[in-house]
This record gives C-alpha cells, structure tokens and sequence, in this order.
C-alpha cells in the first residue's frame, strides 16, 4: 500500500521574525490548508524555507503544527541537511511528534555522485526511526537523483517514495514507468503546473505549493485527474496555469514563488509574510501587484 | 488554425557514410514512417544531425524527402544554423521542394540573450518564404526561449509554433496555458515519454523520435489522447516509455538517442546505422544489445 | 593595512567519526602546519567540510584549535551557512576563542542574486564581531559574488578581504585590479595550482588545500613570489603542480580533494582520514596508490 | 621546437553587412596589428566571430589577409565546425592560402564525450594538410577537452599547442605541468587578463582579443615576461586590465567584449563595427561611452 496518496501542500513556515514562528498565523495556515481536504501536510521543505531556519524553530514548527492537525492527516517532515546528525535528529522529533514519514534531498554543499547518494540514502533510511521519501531538487542541491540510483533505492523497505521537484518530465516519467509494479512505493509531482497530467497517468498526487493559497483547488484537481475527468482536469490545471501565472513570476530571482506565496497569505489575512534572512517580503510596489491580482483570481 | 497537429517524426537521416546519403535507406525510411499513419515529418532536426552535415547533404535530403513524400503529408525543415545567410539558403530550398514550415533552433555557438531571440527570430521570420517554428533546444544551445519570448514572438505572422525539447514540464505548460486561445499557434512535445499527457491537456502534438522506429505506435497514441482515452493512453505511453527504456539509453555520452535509433532501423532492415562524424556506430556488443531488445519488444 | 597576508592553509577536519574529533590528530597536524611558517590558519572552510560537521563539533574544533595555536598565528574561521542565525553564533564562538576573522562563502540552498549577496553580507558585516572576508565558491555555492558585488562590498569597514576559489582567473585579476590601491583588502588566492603567480601578480596570499601536508613548500612559494624570484617561484608551483596531479586526483566525484589530503595525513601519521557523513575514505587499493605517490614525493 | 611563441592576435573580422567582408577596413586592421609587432595571427576564432560568417566569407577573409599579411608573421586559420567535412574545406583554404597552423574547438552542437573528442581530433589531425592547435572553449562548446584527453592528443605528431580560454586556471597549469617538457607543444593563454602571469610561470604566449586594439601593449608584456620582469608586467599587466575594464563590459550578453572591440575600432578609424547577424552593433549611448572611454585610455 501507498503510505501517502494525494495532495501534500509543501507548508510555508510563517515567522515573526528570522527566529520567532508567527503562532497564530500557523494556526490559521494549518485550518486554512486542512479546510481544503488535502490529503497530508509536508513541513520543512524548500517552500517551508528549512534550510533557512534556525534547528530550534524547526523542531518547534514540527511539533505545534503536529498539536494542531492533530492526527487529521498524515504529516511529512523535511530532514534534508548537509549535517548527517541533524537528520537524525530532526528524524527523532518527527516520530516523537507522530510524523507519518521523512522528506530528504541530498546534501547540497558538496555534490555527491550517484555511488555516494546510494551510501547516503542507505544510511539514513537504516537509521531513521519512521519510512523515508526520496526528494529530487537538482535546481538546490546540483545533482539528481538518478533514474538507477531511484530504483536501487527503492529496494530498501524504509524508502518508500519519491518527490521530484526536477520538472523534468522524462525524469518523472522514467522514474514512474519502471517502478509502475510497486505498488508500495509513491511518486509524487512537485511543480503544480503539472500535477494534473502527473496523477491522469498514474502518479500518486503531487506535493503542490499553491495549496498553501488554494488548497480545495488542488484537492479537486486530483479528485478529477483519478476519476479520469479529461476536461475537468484540464479546466482546473488551467485555473492553476492562471494563479501560477499571475502570483509567482512576480520580483526576480529564485525566491519570488515562496516570496509571492507568503505575501498573497498575508494579503488573505492567514499569516506573516516574513521570510528567512537574507530574503526580504516584497516591497510596497510588488505587494500591491499582488494584491491586485488576487482581486483579479476572486481571492481578495 | 493550426498549420500542423499529430505526430511528426524528426526523421534521422540515412548515411552511407560522412557525405552521402543512403539513398534506398531513405526511401525505405520514409514508407516506413508514412506508414505508420504520421501526420507530418520533421527533417534535419537533432535527431536528423542537422548541425553536422555537410550542406549539400542536407538540400539532397530535402529534395529527395519531397519526392518520396510526394506530398502525402506535410514537410517541415530545420533551418537552424551559427550563419545567417545559411539559414536563408536552406529556407529557399525548403520552399523550392515544396515544404511546408520551417523549424528553427536558436544560434547555437555564441548564446543569444532574451532581446536578441527576438531581433533574431523576427529576422528570420521576416525573411523565410514559409511559416516558421521556435524550437526550444537548451541542451544543445545553451539559452531558452523564455516564455515572456515565445509569447511576443508568438504575435508575429509568420512564426506559427513551437516545438519544445527542453523537457522542462513547467516551461512546456506556461507556454501552452498562455498561448492557449491561439487557435493559429501549434505547440508541440519534444520528448516522447510525455507526448501522451500533452496531447491529453492539450498540445497539438508531438516530434517523437521514436516514430522513426514505430510510427502507428505514436500514431496511436496520439489518437488515444485526442479522444481523452486515458487507459488507452497510458497503455500506450507505458509502451512508448519500454521502448525508450530498452532502446535509448544503451552506450554513453548524450548520443545514446540517435545511435539507438540508428542502431534499430538498421536491424530492422531500414537504413543503415552511419552517424554524421565524429560520432560512430554502436559496436557489435552494443549492437547484440539492440537486436536482443527488439526481439523482446517483438519487432523483430 | 592588511589584516591577513601570505600562506593560511585552509585546515582539514581530522575526525574519529562522524561526530567526534580526533584530538590527538588535532594537536599533530596543527604543529605539523605550523611547522611549516605558515602565516595563518582557516577553519571550518570547504577543505574543513564544515558544512557537514555538527555544530558542536565545529565549536570545539575552534576551541580546541585556539588553544593549541595559542596566538602564534591568526586564525580565521568559516561561518558559512544557510542558517543566518547559526553564523552570528558561530562568530560568537569564534570571537571567545580569540580568532583574528571571519570567513562567509554565500547561503548554499537557495541561490542568492547579487543584490540579495550584498544585502547578506552587510547585515552579516553589521552584525559579527570580528572582520569579515567573502568567499567566492561558485561551485558549491550555485553563484558568483561578481565584481561589482565585490567592489561595493569592500566598501563596508568590516569587509577586509576576499578569498577566491572560483579558479576563474579572469574574476580573479578583475577583483585584484578593482581594488588595487585598497591596502586594507586583502586578496587571496584559493585553488594552490595558481598561489605562485598570484602573489607574484600582486595578491596578498593563499588558501592552499595542500598546505595541510606540505606547508613549507607552500611557505617557501609564498617568499619566493614575494621575493620576485621567478625561477624560484617556477620551480616551487612546479612542485606543487606535482603533488596536485599525485595526490588530489584519486578516486572519483569532487571529494577527491579532501579525499587525497586526509588520506595522505594518516599515512603521514598525522591524523585519522576519517570523512564527514556521508563519505568514506580512500580504500585499500586507493590508500595504497596515495602510499606510493608519498614515496614517489620523498614524504614516506 | 614550437610552432608558435608570443602574441597572436585573434582577429575580429571587419563587416560591411552579414554577407561582405569591410575590404579596407581589413587591409587597415592588419597593418595597425602588425605595426604592434605581434608574433602570428589567428583568423576564424570566437572574437573573429566565425562560426556566424558565410563560408565564402571565411575563406575571402583568409584569402585577402594572407595576401596582405604576405608572411610577415605566421597566419593560423580556425577551422572550428560541427560539420567534418567543412573543417576539412577550411583546412584545405588555409593551406592554399599559406597558412602555418589550424586551430579547432570541439564540435559546438552535440557536446562529445572524452572518447569522442580523442576520435573527433585523432580524425581531423590526421587529415588536415597543416599542424593543428587545440582550442578550449567550454563556454561555447559545452565541454572541456580534459587534461588527461589533451595529455593523450598531444602525442599525436600533427597536435602542437593548445589555446586555452576557459579562464580555468587550475586547468591551465595542470595542462602547462604535464606537458612541460615537450618543447614541440605550445601552450597560450586564451584571457589577455591572465597573459602576463601565464608567460611569467613559461607559457608560450597569449591569444589575447584586445591586441586588435593595442598590440604593441601585448608584445611589450609579453616581452617583460620572458625577460622575467615582474615590476614591468605587473604595470603592464595593469593597463591591460585598465582596458578590460573600461571597453568589454559594456552592454550585455555575452557579445560584449567583441561589441566593444569593434565599436573601439571604429572609433579609432581602423574598420566597421558591423557584426556578424544577428547581432547589432552598439547603440548610440554605448558608442558614445566607449568614445570617452578611448580618450580616458589616451588612444582617441
């Protein structure tokens, strides 16, 4: 059996400041995202800012976000870290806080190479107390995980899925394709702009960071892309086509998705749009653009 | 309306050897192919070693292409080139032969910026006697054509589509979500293993060089994914994915696509296996490989 | 005036495990560098694997370093990290151990544009208690800190240098140029194939890897190329040149570096060649090759 | 013997428009590089722009500069090109026209392999009339010919330098070291910013695109170094980085530093700016900006 199924929104991490959580804006954020019906929460990925973020902040998100989603749905920690002990360590507060399973990318100071990723991989799902999700991030990280090394991973009882954040759809698809008899193993599609095609041909969801904003959306997409709904699939991607085109492209650099979707929450009245140091939230200019284009998406 | 939809194959290009072609391997080829049912054939594409034939190779592959074609189904020719001029020489030709588009890749020795994509694809297209396709090719020449260019590029009259082999889903899915009221602008998928998806959501169709090898098997698929057939497609694409599987990534370096091909068509009696220098042929364990999966794909 | 000038080997970690010093290894290696006359002493940079070392570790590598040293040299200490909280605690830490600065390469998950680097390193300069020296390590860290970059933020009172290890030759000369009448910058030279012509040029000195094993060769280059001896300074790089292409080049992926260094250091009896999750050492066969190449040097 | 020592000049290559060769602006062109007193001069290079020039145009320009040159310096020819048989033609034309030398970078399309590139250079060596000089361009071509495959090629009888411009400095000497007892192998720095030190530790010269500009500059630093005078080349030295500075960064992309050196040209009255299609020349302000730059250099 899948250990995850669905939409698995990537939780951005509200913060007052670079070392203080936005706690009512987390309460409001997990409500938000639940209301939607999603299927699980991922906490500490690369929306969620986790490298960013002090170790002490991020034990605390995982365990106030665990109290209040209270069991409603599985929740994934991110224990991506260049530091082997951190990753135990986050690990550690995962199960204590009940986490259902574990996210890591590989460590992304030094490239490892194919070999190294299988030594590393091993290591950790024999020593991490709850299952392990691969997670593909190339753009961060510098290297992939190749289409071999996933399926030797996939060997290992405590691997258990894939999230591949590489958008590169020969990558998914190969990756998809010859794990197609595992029935125990989840593929998921990180970018949204194309989860909807991804679960049409039998990817397991899609971990989906609009579902911060829109998180009933996403839901409904899924819903249609398992029933096989052709047109409604279409009609509903498109909407996220529309939401991705107007709310993420704003500002430059690599940082305008998380910086676009923490100011739309802001704007929505869910939580702070305080990002990590060294990243600032959007200036006035930029933050009534989105404004007005969350008027424009009925949002506002 | 679209000048194009379906499936067109980038054809390889039969070779006796550096500078001459295989004349009855092409013939062979091109019945071969239009059997299949395809809707159009792309020559001298990547997959066709454009870049490394010799000039007169490449106007006698045109010219000889037309006549077996004889007009059964559309021709586009790939007028990618460093040298201006060039590119207008073999516009002229295409035109002279009857084809019906032209396929340009940006420049690909010196990388263009954003601004000079577009002062040169307007050039280009202001001075080609046929309709002309953006061919978005970052591997091999090193920039994208960013969606903000494809879309201004989109407005001009004579450039009427866009073939994308960066495999970058999220790119491939802007540009069609932003052009998607353009009844007149053909968008097609460069990679094979996501033709099906795309056509479900979509796309006019795609540039499979698998075709080369298995046209109705394409042909097919894509008809599947016109009808919103979705077992069927995946059925089908899931065969597609085995071929790609088995077929293309056998030898190193990143011409393990062509060889393949090249490798199988020459097994399957088609044309001969001679690749545009310096590259060569798999040798024969390499070439034992090949003929040992087509017989387990049952087409030999 | 220049806060730091000539050879600052950049020191490898030695380590009993993944969490643990091996302290004895400590003590030999920092009287085998300092043996040497080296002129300074990097901790916690790439050559340290700092990013892969848990925190505490790192804090008593620098107590622990501090003592030994016992300010017979000036020591600077890596605070590189994604974690802007973690780099003022490490700076703390530094500053109680009496080191001399303070090294940053840029945030190495999320790549930063270059007016994010300059706001980084301002708040950062603001910030810590000690000088600061920039880090240009593109390769690890996905961007460069350009030019212009470097030129604006040389102009912050806390800012005194800048160590390169881009091995961009052209980046290199454009910083020494741009800030060539700034005698209270320093310029060092990170990869050791090109210390010799660089302080001939004019840079104030070097990170050299291999001076963890050889520092008077290193020392000696250094003089040399002050001195203005040119057959000198050709003759000793030649040296170098010869212990880079027998040493660092073993083994596979980019940790063949360190790889080669650490191992060399234990078959030198100075330390443990213990790596930082998730790497191993050198095996047998490969141990083996770096034991002959030390005999072939004269250094076994 | 080397085939080849000192300063090379890559010639840009004077336009009327995309079709036609500047006629007395060429004849201009070489008497003011000649007049510098350099030691050869390459046609056909990066800076020569000549992978975007007609073929007829390439061998009009070496036809006409052989002519004008009239063996005052040893001419090399580059012969860079994705098609086998083109090389072969230009190689041929070179010949003809009296030639010393080739020059070739890897194929520019498909980005070969090690093994392909030792086949590609094995190939062309051994059909070329003329000896041949690596060329390493790895931002053009996508791949660096490797040390061990430059180590392997140079043992062919008819590979006798290599121009390096990568910049990689590492790379470089680890080139320099290993082959620094063949005395029949030639070795130049590509970047000018890096000829003075690359003579200085035994270089065999520099391909240096601003001695279109200054040559005399050039030859006087490359004297200075071969004379070991390290005060003479650092001033030197420094008015050649005085010129990088203030005439290649105008404008953007990656055309700027031949954008400046022609506009500079024509502001001295020697050719046309014109470039190769689809490139524009500078505009109005930047012309303008290089104007006060060419007087601030004392050469308006």
């Amino acid at each position: 059996m899948k250990r995850i199924r669905g939409v698995v929104p990537p939780m951005v991490t509200p913060l007052l400041d670079n070392d203080h959580l936005d706690v009512p804006g987390l309460e409001r954020l997990v409500e938000h995202i639940l209301a939607g019906g999603v299927h699980g929460l991922f906490l500490l990925g690369t929306t969620g800012e986790a490298p960013d973020l002090p170790y002490e902040l991020r034990r605390e998100l995982v365990r106030r976000t665990s109290q209040l989603v209270a069991g409603r749905v599985p929740i994934l920690v991110g224990v991506t870290d260049t530091v082997f002990t951190e990753s135990l360590k986050m690990a550690a507060c995962a199960q204590e806080c009940g986490a259902a399973g574990l996210v890591a990318a590989p460590p992304y100071y030094f490239a490892a190479g194919q070999p190294e990723l299988i030594d590393y991989y091993t290591r950790l799902a024999d020593r991490v107390p709850l299952p392990l999700y691969l997670y593909n991030m190339p753009s961060q990280v510098k290297v992939m995980i190749s289409v071999p090394t996933v399926i030797e991973l996939a060997k290992h009882p405590n691997i258990v899925g894939l999230k591949d954040s590489s958008g590169n759809i020969g990558y998914f698809n190969a990756c998809r394709y010859q794990l197609r008899n595992r029935d125990d193993f989840a593929i998921l599609m990180g970018p949204e702009e194309a989860m909807g095609e991804a679960v049409l041909m039998g990817a397991d969801g899609g971990v989906a960071g609009g579902a911060n904003l829109f998180p009933k959306m996403f839901v409904d997409l899924y819903d249609a892309a398992v029933a096989k709904d052709v047109d409604r699939v279409r009609a509903l991607q498109e909407r996220v086509m529309r939401v991705s085109s107007l709310i993420y492209g704003i500002g430059h650099h690599n940082s305008s998705f998380v910086k676009g979707v923490k100011c739309a929450l802001s704007l929505m009245g869910v939580c702070s749009d305080v990002l990590a140091a060294p990243r600032e939230p959007f200036n006035a200019a930029d933050r009534e653009l989105v404004r007005s284009r969350l008027v424009e998406l009925g949002a506002l």
